[in-house]
């Protein structure tokens, strides 16, 4: 057995907009922006009005969009689980992979790494 | 002085993936599906494995996406502070008001209605 956590919403915006929008996301929830150090073209909100985590990506291709990430302890598995369910592959990247629901729509799942992931998570009965 | 909170995330999808996209996040996020009885093209994902509520919506209109609902205790000042910041107002319904952000994707307004709301909201201070 496995878990699972969808934790992060992730505002993606294209370049000639990502500045305004990733401003505009700040003010209106209330947040600090933070850059990442080793994913530059990400920004954290900090501390938002918000129940869980918001990242803001200036994306390098593609529309603007939300996406969702799923947290997981054993991203294998939970890839495979989803591709059962419908899910399909559209980018594997070192540190997490991308897919695409049956809409459609790109979401990630991402490798758990915040203490508090065992508490939070679900189990996902195998 | 108001308060907010960015609380629910819809996942809205067009009618001919709807039904296929639907039980794909239920099955994802482990949860249970509620169709709403006042708003029927809405269904509630129950215990999902998030942070925060999930709702699906069968759209009338437009492409698949994902949007996010701002709760609040002052619509009309919210709404004023939003497009301050740039939004713009794209629908009012007579619940909610829907807005476009800056790179035009659309997010809503709603009324807080939850027990909970007064103690997780942030207060915005004008």
């Amino acid at each position: 057995m496995h878990r699972i956590l969808m934790r992060t919403v992730v505002l993606d915006f294209e370049p000639g907009v990502h500045d305004a929008a990733r401003d505009f996301w700040k003010t209106a929830l209330l947040a600090d922006t933070r850059r990442g150090d080793r994913y530059p073209e990400y920004h954290v909100l900090e501390h938002p009005a918000t129940l869980g985590p918001v990242m803001v990506q200036n994306l390098s291709e593609g529309a603007s969009r939300v996406h969702l990430d799923v947290e997981t302890d054993d991203p294998p598995a939970e890839i495979a689980r989803l591709v059962g369910a419908g899910a399909t592959i559209a980018q594997q990247h070192e540190e997490w992979t991308v897919l695409r629901d049956p809409a459609g729509l790109l979401f990630c799942v991402v490798p758990a790494a915040s203490k508090d992931f065992a508490e939070l998570a679900h189990i996902v009965e195998t």
